[in-house]
Order: C-alpha cells, then sequence, then structure tokens
C-alpha cells in the first residue's frame, strides 16, 4: 500500500474516542460501521452516544471497499448501520431512524412539529450549503477560489447562527442540527491554521456556540486526537483525496 | 415583460388540477403556495391531496420573486406552507411536516422504523441520483451529453425500480416515495418527444409503475393540461431557463 493512497489512513481511533470504541466492542443486534476520521459517520456516532443506546462499533475503512462492506452499502460509505441483520446507511438517514426505532432513549427532534420541521430545514441548509463550502475551501488550492469558499462558508455560518434559539439550536434540548454541525466545529480548527478562517468572521455568537459544541461531552467522546485529524486532512489540502466527498468537490459536482 | 423571461409562464393551473385548484379556493389555516408547472410543488401537492387534508391553494410565479412571497420563503422558492402564521418550505420537508402534523390522516410513512428508513434512503436517491439526471437530459444541447445524461437518468430508474416491493415502492400503501417520483413521471413524456428516452430501456416493470403511478387520482386531481406543460418545457430543452433549479444544472452545481 502507498503512502499517497488513502488506504493508508491512521487504522483506528485514538485519545477519547478509542475510549469510547472499547466500551461498545461487545457484540450487539446494532452494529455501527464507522470510520474513526469521517465527519459524516461522527454525526451517526454523536446520535447514538447522546441516545446512550447500547451497540457494536466496527472500525471499516471505506477506501478499501472490501465485499463484506458492500453487501452492507453498496455505495460503500460509512456510516452504516445493521440492526437486526437489516443494513441502513447515510448518516441523516440513520440519525432519523434512530429516533423513530428507540422511542425510550432521548429524543433529538422536540414534539412540536414545526419546530421539527424548521430542524430539519436548517439541517438542509448544512448539507446544501455549509458542507459544500467547508470542503470547497479546504481543498481550493488558489488564493482566488479560496477567498470564494472562505466567503460561502461564513455566509453559511451566520445564516445558521441567526436561527439558533439558544443555548443549543432548537433551544434547551441538544437536537440533530446541533448533531449534524458538530463534527464540522471539531475540524474547524484546520481551516484556521491553514485556509485564514477566524471566528471574528462570523462573531461572538459563533464563538460561544462553537465552545459549547466542543464541550458537549458526547462531542468530546467522538473525536480523535486533533494529530491525528490534521494528518487525515493533509490530501484534502493539497486536493488529492480518494475520498468520494473530495472527488465529488474537485469536480464541481453535489456531495455523495 | 418580455416573452424570453420566466415570468411569462402561463399564469394558473389547466384542466384537471384547474378543478382542485377551484376546490381549495377558500381561505384556510394551512395556506399551500404553489406554481402549478412545479415538480417539487406537486410532491408537495400530492401529500396534501392523498391526505385530504383542508388548505387553500395560493397561486405564486417564483421567478418574479415577490417581496409578499419572500417573506414567506428568503429563498423565493415554491412549495411553500404556512400553517397558523408560520412559514416552511423544501418539499420534502413539507411532506414530512404534514406526517408529523396531521397525525389523523392518511399516513404516507409506515410505522415501522426499518421502512420508514427505507423509504427515505430511495427519496434520498430520486434526489441525488434522477432528479439530476432528469434535468441534465432536458438541458443538454450536445448529442454526447445528452447520451451520457440518459445513460444516468435510465441507471438511476432501474436502481429505484429493483427495490420496489409493488404494487407501490412500499407495498400496498402508497408512499413519500412514490410521491416524490411522481411528478416526474408526470413530465417524462417531454424527454420521450424531444430526448430519445423510450420505456424499453427500463423495463416492463417501470412501464407497469409508471402506468399505475399515471392513473393515481391525486396524480391526476394535481397534474395540467399536458400542452401547457410542454409550454413550460421549451426554455430547458433550449438550456435558456432562469429558474434556480435549471441554472444549477447549467452551472454543473447540486440542485437548490
Amino acid at each position: 500500500m502507498s503512502s499517497n493512497t488513502d488506504e493508508s489512513i491512521y487504522p483506528h481511533a485514538s485519545g477519547e474516542a478509542a475510549k469510547t470504541v472499547q466500551i461498545h466492542s461487545n457484540k450487539n443486534e446494532l452494529v455501527f460501521y464507522s470510520g474513526w476520521f469521517c465527519p459524516f459517520v461522527q454525526r451517526t456516532w454523536l446520535a447514538l452516544e447522546e441516545k446512550q443506546l447500547a451497540y457494536e462499533y466496527r472500525e471499516v475503512n471505506p477506501y478499501k471497499k472490501e465485499k463484506e462492506f458492500l453487501d452492507i452499502n453498496p455505495l460503500g460509505l460509512v456510516p452504516a448501520l445493521v440492526y437486526r441483520g437489516k443494513a441502513l446507511y447515510e448518516s441523516l438517514i440513520l440519525n432519523e431512524f434512530l429516533e423513530d426505532e428507540f422511542t425510550y432513549s432521548k429524543s433529538l427532534l422536540p414534539k412540536d412539529s414545526f419546530e421539527r420541521a424548521r430542524i430539519r430545514l436548517w439541517i438542509d441548509h448544512l448539507v446544501k450549503r455549509f458542507t459544500p463550502a467547508f470542503y470547497r475551501l479546504m481543498q481550493a488550492q488558489e488564493e482566488d477560489k479560496q477567498k470564494e469558499a472562505l466567503n460561502e462558508l461564513v455566509d453559511a455560518l451566520k445564516k445558521y447562527l441567526d436561527q439558533i434559539k439558544g443555548p443549543w439550536f432548537s433551544g434547551e434540548e441538544f437536537s440533530l442540527a446541533d448533531v449534524t454541525i458538530a463534527p464540522f466545529i471539531v475540524r474547524m480548527y484546520i481551516l484556521e491554521e491553514y485556509r485564514g478562517f477566524t471566528d471574528e468572521l462570523v462573531g461572538q455568537r459563533w464563538i460561544e456556540y462553537k465552545q459549547r459544541v466542543k464541550e458537549r461531552p458526547s462531542v468530546i467522546r467522538t473525536t480523535s486526537d486533533s494529530e491525528r485529524l490534521t494528518e487525515i486532512y493533509q490530501r484534502y489540502l493539497r486536493n488529492e483525496t480518494q475520498s468520494e466527498v473530495g472527488k465529488a468537490i474537485r469536480a464541481g459536482k453535489s456531495l455523495p
């Protein structure tokens, strides 16, 4: 395996996340197929942890596309869940599934229909505006492209923050909106170090929200050491990653 | 107003759809902001009709971006709903809202959590693979681009059809998956007339499913005369539309 390929990534979670993996190493009827480094994975991992569900953690290298995993998700993407032998994938759909199935656990969507819709609307904003801007900024090589992506990112963040009731998106309760942005908040330091992003571009409200998210126990419990994360993103910063997300951004297409 | 701009579209529903508009012309606490020609609008219109809800139909020309409507949806896109004075938008989120709020009406999602997730997964497939291919094929001007988009479209349809339990996507009950594809099935005749699409490219299962969808009363009740629809799509077929969807496809970006 060449060190240039994405297959050679560090093979498992580290730091606080490694402890969580250890706790969830026993067999369970709910199996969580994860890639420790992946922000989309972390969305579902956060939901599992917030809801304090029993689950079995299994590490997959999604770049390897092994047959066993392709049988679970034909797209070869993490996260995936197998529950009582049946497979599902797509982080946001998995989170809705966990809400629907484990009704005895803590809810990440309120009962009020309008507020549920408002949360889904702003998750949609994060998916369509914020996340693509995040990757475009990371992968942009020319200064003008970086500037354009940085503006998009800051604009998307400001619009989201305008909708926050506080302290969390939906008020007192942590919800799927916070879950959806949290993994990217964890990784924002990379854009600060390499792409000139600063908290001041967004404002005081962002600084407070960001800090709150980073201190959330479920976020800490699902985050690996930052040195390991920084390693992962070197290929994105050079625009050389072979991840499906990276390739889509490079081709100017929508995210998979 | 020039006849070249999208603002000059035929101003209201016709045929069976006009009768439905007439039935829903009275004031109601649930207001449906529609554009009679828009397939994304029809997704929510179908849900309203399937659930037999009382609602007030209001025609909006989304190309005009009138202030009153921008206050409801800052993105200026139909469909939108105002319920008891509060506004929401995005067709798929509106459909989930109708499910959540009007629990006494006919359900378009099953109770089983896994099946709900499976439906959402294949709606996601329609959104990410089928719909963009549909617009790319319509707007493609060069023969090789048309061929490429046609292959994508056929492939996306086949994958969806492989997942249908029959007679509807989820079995005996019409669901949000059928609702999501139905407006495009209604418009497929345009791709047959202008872009060489044939039912035989997809197969017998498609022919049966397509026919079933077209004969569904809610589909008939929300569909305008085909001559009027064909008019609308002339600008797409010449790749001259100024719709947000059309501009996104032209720029190689993801759908708004």
